[in-house]
């Protein structure tokens, strides 16, 4: 059981909370226990679970990513240029497996799923494969 | 089949090995064949697999990862000023998935399984989800 | 179900495309539908998925995280002198978890899976972990 979550980023680099979209994938298939592996389909974008209250997070995280992997770089021999994005995907990673209990998402409090553009703004593909146990 | 893992830390910066409580859920579980997925439940704190035996290794590694996400920022936004947590969280990642065969964890010689806290000393929760198959 | 990959590395750093292996691994167990999980079986080296295009972007990754994470750092403590292995097998992750969809690995137009040897050249071992559902 795959479904497709379609993205339409507006940024540059930018988190976009997918909580509620990876929900209605559980919603949808009335999972009632098992896992849910959220899969980002780009070598230049990934997925990651934080914080989910304080908007500023994003924006210190995402800011902090690229002083750690800064976009121009003199060394960098990739022509398109995005090296950066390609380090951060493999930072966070291309995808993250959650749990579901009871039909819900197990998440702690301030816990949320992000699609992580590092290289946008583009049209992106999230895909969502779910297992029962 | 979910368990719960508790645990108090006692540094702000710690990596507690927990394969020993992994274990003991596939034993009580009775798990012959299939998978564990370990979640913190926190966003300060992730999961990582790395080296068991010379403890230099998670000396280094939490300092290596403090002089890359330093905890003072003059740019970070975040009112808790533990945005060096969130990244080193993300990095690390919130959980990790292990594989069960014959009842045992497949792990190689050196590989241990670590709640890592950065923001401590806390209470935290580990979960741990498995799937037969 | 699961199976091993042998794996010998030319290099210090190197990431390996392993795509093919894994997907021989789907073939020869007849996976139709599922998850599979792929586990380097050490700490010095780990699992990513990133860009299969051009091999610039892997010359460009291995030496930006060697950047991050230097190799000679005097404050290392681990007597070995591979704090940075370890460091980077952290970051990518010492596995993945990839999905399968009528007996195909679900993989974006430019993702491949990797081996990233990280203290080579050495011989290593991945394992596969097939789940069906």
């Amino acid at each position: 059981m795959i479904e497709t979550i379609p993205i339409t980023t507006s940024f540059h680099s930018e988190m976009v909370d997918i909580t509620s979209q990876v929900t209605d994938c559980i919603d949808k298939r009335q999972l009632k226990e098992g896992i849910v592996i959220v899969q980002s389909m780009h070598t230049t974008a990934g997925i990651t679970v934080n914080e989910n209250a304080d908007p500023d997070v994003k924006t210190d995280m995402l800011r902090r990513f690229s002083e750690v992997y800064p976009w121009e770089h003199r060394k960098d021999l990739h022509a398109e240029g995005n090296t950066a994005s390609h380090m951060k995907t493999s930072t966070v990673g291309h995808s993250q497996t959650l749990i579901v209990e009871d039909g819900r998402l197990v998440l702690g409090t301030w816990q949320g799923v992000y699609f992580c553009e590092f290289d946008g703004p583009r049209t992106r593909k999230v895909v969502v494969k779910i297992i029962e146990g």
